[in-house]
C-alpha cells in the first residue's frame, strides 16, 4: 500500500528560496581574493543567483549540462552552487591544487562546457586550453576592471554577465534524483573518479548535517568553512547554513592564522571547519602574537586523523571544542561526527579528548560498519579492526561514468579505510586499507604511529610505511620531516611513541628525510614511498 | 542527467535503530493508564518494538495492512508507531475522543485487521463491536493481571504475546513511499477523512521538524508531548524526539494542571506542547498552589488561535517561550512556527508577543501561500486576506480512497484556512473559509472576535458566526458561555471587544448561552450554530 502524501522534490533551489524567505537579512561576509571584505545578505545572494541562472540560459547551457568552477570559498562561489545547481545544470568543483595533468584529464572526462574562475586560477587553465575542446567559454569571477590578461577565449566577465539579467527567475522543478554537482576524488593512484550528486542527496545531507546532530547550525550561529568549496564541498556548508540560517563567512585564499584570527574576531565567528594543520598554523599565530579568538567555541576538524595534544590544547588554551568528524567526497561528504554530548560532559577532561580525537558517531541517515576478512561484521568493541563501508542517500552509489566498481560490496560502499568502532559507535580510522602493515599476522596502524610522532616537536610531518622483512614479512618504517629549529634525537622521539603505541609497533627505522611527496590535495604520496623503501630493512640488515 | 547515488529510503524503523545507537540510555518515561510512573530506554523501547514486530508476524498481519491503536501517550503506544509500521503495516491512530458512529465508521473504512487497546477505551469498543468485521482480534495494552472483563474477542494481552517473542527482528527494507501510518480527520461537515503518511513523509517530517526551525531537539532535551498521539500523531515527537536523542516524556490520561506540573518538575522537562486550554489549566494549577515550573523553557502552542494574554503570562510570570505553531493531519502535521530568534530577541517584549502569538513562519520544505479569489497570491503585508494553500513533501496528495478532491488547488493543499502572512512570512490564522463573515463586501474574522472576548474574565468560551442582514448581508453575532462566579456585563465585554477590533466588526448582538455545540475533537459545529442563528437579526429587528 502506498501513502499518498504529496512527490516534491526537495532541491537546491528551495534552500536558497527558503533562506530568502526566513533569513533575509543575515549576513554572508566574504574575503575577496584583492583581500578585501564583501558584505552582503542572503536576500543579495537569492537576487544574484536569479540573475546567474538568466546567464546559463543566454550562454545556452542545457539541463544536465556540466558547468565548472575554479575558485575560493566566497559569495561569487556560493551563487554558482546555487545557480548553476537550480537552473538544472551540474556545478562542477574544480580543485584547485591539482596538476594540470589532471585538471586536464577531469575537464574532458566530465565534458564541461563552461568554467567560472576566479582570477589567481587562471594560469592553471591556460596552460591546459589547447587541450579541454569540450569548454565553450571561461567567465572570471570579477568586476569589468579585474579582468586579467589572458589567452584564454571566449572570455566573459562574471559581472558584465550578471548585470544585464532581471533578478528574478522561475526555478524549474527538477527531479529529486536530478544531478546537481560533480566533485572528484583525487585518489593516490589510478585516474581522478568523479562523485555525481543530485538534488536528492545534496538537500537531506544539509538538512540532518545542519542539525544539532552535527553541525548545530540555527540564526544564532556565525559559521566559517575553511575547507575549500572547491574540496568536498567546503562539506555542505554552503548548503547547510543558509538551510538553518547561520551567518556565513567565508575566507578566500588566505588561510593563514592571522588571516583567521582577524576574521573569526571581527566576525565573531563561533564555528569553523578545516583540516588539522590549519588549527596547527592558528594556534602558532596566536602564541607569537597574543591574539585572541574569544568568539570561537568549536572547531570541525576532518581530511586527517585529529593529533590529541591539538584537541586539548584546543580546549585548555582557547576554550574551544575540538569535533573530530569523518567524510569523503564519497560521502557528500559527512558522515560521523564527535559532537558535544551530555555523557562527554560527565568525563573527566582527558577521556573527553580521547573521544573528540575519534571520528565520532554516525548521524541518522548514514550507516557505517566495518567488515573482516570474512566479510562479517566485525565487533563494536573499540578493538576489532575492519574494512569501513557506509551506506545511505547522499553515499554515492556508483562513481561518474560507472568507473570503481570494485569499491562496492552488497549495497555498501567500501571507504578503502581500516577502523575500528566502539561500544557506543565511535568510530576511529586506523588506517588506509592499503597502508596497513600486516606484520607476523597482526595489523599496526600507519596512522597512529604518525600520529604519535606529532607528540614529538620536532617533527614537521611523518609518514609510516611497511617494508619488508625476513621474519615478519613486514614491519614499519618512519620517515620524518623535521620543524627548523629544533633539536632532533632519536632516542628522543622513540621515547615519545612508545609512550603512545604498542611496543611490538615501534618502527623497526626512523629515517630523518628533506621532504616527503604529496598528492595535488595534500595527501602523502604512500605508493611511491613504498616502492622506494620496500627493501629498505632487507638492505640495511646486510 | 541522473546523479549516481544511493536510493536508499529511510524508513521509521532506522529513526529508532539510530536512535538505540547513538542515545541507548535515553529516558523514556511514562505515566500509565493507572497513574504510575515508568521509565525506561531507548534500548528497551527498541528491543520491544523488535517483540511487537514479531508479534504481528504471528498474528499474520501483512504488509500494508491497517493495524489500530486507541491509546493514551505512553512506551506501549510509541512501541506500536515503530513496532507497526517498521514491520510494514500502517499504524492507525484511532482518535479516542470520538463518538461511537465515527469509530464505527473510521475502522470500518480503514478496514483495521486488529486493534491495540488502552484498556480505559475498552467500553468504546464493546459499543461498535458488532459493527466492525474487518478486525480479527483485540489486544489489551497491559499485562495479564491488567486485563478487564470485556465481549471483545478474540482477546490478546500485549505483555503475554510480547514475552513469547524473540528481541531481535531483521527489519523491511521498505520503499519511502510505502505507507506508514494513517490518521483521520475529523471535519465539522461530512465523514471524516483518512491521511494516509508514507515513510518518507513521517521521516522529512521527523528531521526538519526535530530542527533548529521548528522544535529545537538533541540530547540535551527534556520534551513532553501532552498533545495525544492519538491525535495528529503527537505533532510527530514520537518520531523526532528518538531522531535527536531527547528524553521524552509521555503524560498519559491526565492533563490537568497538577499533573503536568509534577512530571514537569520531576523529569525537568524543557520543551511541552499542547492546545491553549491546556496551558491555561496550568497556569490556573500553578495560580493556585503556588508551585512552580522551573525547568520549562518553551511551550509548542497549536490547535486553536494563541490567546495573547496567555502568551503575555507566561512570560512574564513563568519565564517560558510561548511558540505558536500552525498545522494540520493533513501537513503531517507541523508547517510553521513562531521560534525564538534573534530578531524578536531586539524587539520590545509586546511586539514579540505578538509575533509569538501567531503561527509564525513555514519551516524548510514546506511552502505556503495564499490565494485571492482571483486565484492569485496575496501580498504578505500582514493585512491582505488569503485562502491558504501548503505544499511539500509532508504534505498530503490526496485523501485515502481518493476522497475530498476538492481540497486541492494546482498542486497546492486548500487547508480552508484563510490567513494573512506579513513581510517578514510570519502567518496568521484569520479564520476558516466557512466561518468568516462577509459583511457589506469585506471579511470579519470570527477567530480574532472570539480572541477578543476571552479578553473578558467572565467569558468562558466565544463563537462568533454570521448572521444574514438586510443591508449588509451579513453581520457578526456573539455567543458565549460564561465562568461560574463572575459578574458578566455586556456593556463591558463591548468595551474589551473595541479596545481590540475595529468597529465596524463589533457584534450586531451577543447572546449568553448554556453551552456551545463541540465535535469529537473539541471543534466548535459552527454549521449546527449558523443554522440555528442564521435569520437571528432579521427576527430580532422584527
Amino acid at each position: 500500500m502506498k501513502g499518498r502524501m504529496m512527490q516534491v522534490p526537495l532541491l537546491t533551489s528551495d534552500i536558497l528560496k527558503s533562506a530568502v524567505q526566513r533569513y533575509p537579512r543575515q549576513e554572508i561576509v566574504s574575503r575577496t581574493n584583492e583581500d578585501k571584505i564583501h558584505r552582503y545578505t542572503y536576500s543579495d545572494a537569492y537576487r544574484r543567483s536569479c540573475q546567474l541562472a538568466n546567464v546559463l540560459a543566454r550562454l545556452g547551457v542545457q539541463r544536465g549540462d556540466r558547468v565548472a568552477t575554479l575558485a575560493w570559498n566566497n559569495y561569487r562561489h556560493l551563487e554558482l552552487y546555487y545557480g548553476i545547481s537550480g537552473y538544472g545544470a551540474v556545478v562542477h568543483t574544480l580543485n584547485a591544487r591539482l596538476f594540470a595533468e589532471q585538471l586536464q584529464y577531469i575537464i574532458n572526462h566530465a565534458e564541461d562546457q563552461y568554467i567560472f574562475v576566479d582570477a589567481p586560477f587562471v594560469p592553471m587553465l591556460e596552460e591546459v586550453r589547447d587541450h579541454i575542446p569540450t569548454v565553450k567559454g571561461f567567465i572570471i569571477n570579477g568586476d569589468p576592471e579585474q579582468m586579467p590578461e589572458t589567452s584564454l577565449a571566449p572570455l566573459y566577465c562574471y559581472e558584465t554577465l550578471l548585470a544585464a539579467e532581471p533578478d528574478d527567475f522561475a526555478w524549474p522543478r527538477l527531479e529529486a534524483t536530478d544531478a546537481s554537482g560533480l566533485c572528484y576524488t583525487s585518489g593516490t593512484t589510478g585516474n581522478p573518479k568523479g562523485v555525481l550528486y543530485d538534488h536528492h542527496s545534496s538537500v537531506l545531507h544539509a538538512m540532518m548535517s545542519g542539525s544539532s546532530q552535527y553541525l548545530d547550525f540555527s540564526e544564532r550561529s556565525c559559521v566559517m568553512p575553511v575547507v575549500p568549496m572547491y574540496h568536498v564541498c567546503a562539506w555542505g556548508v554552503p548548503f547547510s547554513a543558509p538551510l538553518y540560517g547561520a551567518k556565513l563567512v567565508l575566507p578566500g585564499p588566505n588561510m593563514d592564522g592571522a588571516s583567521l584570527q582577524a576574521l573569526i574576531e571581527e566576525e565573531s565567528v563561533d564555528k569553523a571547519y578545516a583540516v588539522p594543520t590549519v588549527w596547527l598554523g592558528l594556534h602558532n599565530y596566536l602564541e607569537s602574537t597574543g591574539k585572541k579568538i574569544d568568539s570561537l567555541k568549536l572547531v570541525g576538524v576532518g581530511g586527517a586523523a585529529s593529533p590529541r595534544a591539538l584537541v586539548k590544547l584546543y580546549a585548555e588554551r582557547y576554550n574551544v571544542y575540538w569535533m573530530g568528524i569523518w567524510g569523503m567526497t564519497e560521502t557528500s561528504p559527512l558522515a560521523t561526527a564527535a559532537i558535544p554530548t551530555p555523557d562527554m560532559d560527565a568525563l573527566d577532561a582527558e577521556a573527553r579528548y580521547d573521544l573528540q580525537a575519534t571520528a565520532g558517531r554516525a548521524m541518522f541517515g548514514v550507516e557505517v560498519e566495518i567488515f573482516d576478512a570474512n566479510d562479517e561484521p566485525a565487533p563494536h568493541d573499540g578493538e576489532s579492526r575492519g574494512n569501513l563501508r557506509v551506506r545511505g542517500p547522499w553515499v554515492l552509489q556508483s562513481y561518474y561514468k560507472g568507473e570503481g566498481e570494485h569499491s562496492f560490496a552488497d549495497g555498501w560502499f567500501d571507504t578503502g579505510d581500516v577502523a575500528v568502532i566502539n561500544a557506543e559507535g565511535y568510530l576511529k580510522i586506523v588506517d588506509r586499507s592499503k597502508d596497513v602493515i600486516k606484520s607476523g599476522g597482526e595489523w599496526i596502524s600507519s596512522v597512529d604511529l604518525e600520529s604519535a610522532a606529532l607528540n614529538y616537536e620536532a617533527v614537521n610531518e611523518a609518514c609510516v610505511i611497511g617494508a619488508r622483512h625476513l621474519k615478519w614479512d613486514e614491519r614499519p618504517i618512519m620517515l620524518v620531516t623535521l620543524k627548523e629549529g629544533k633539536a632532533y634525537d632519536e632516542t628522543e622521539l622513540r621515547r615519545v611513541l612508545v609512550e603512545r603505541v604498542a611496543k611490538w609497533w615501534m618502527p623497526d627505522a626512523i629515517i630523518v628525510v628533506d621532504e616527503l611527496p604529496h598528492t595535488g590535495t595534500g595527501k602523502l604520496r604512500k605508493v611511491e614511498l613504498r616502492q622506494e623503501y620496500a627493501d629498505y630493512l632487507l638492505e640495511s640488515s646486510d
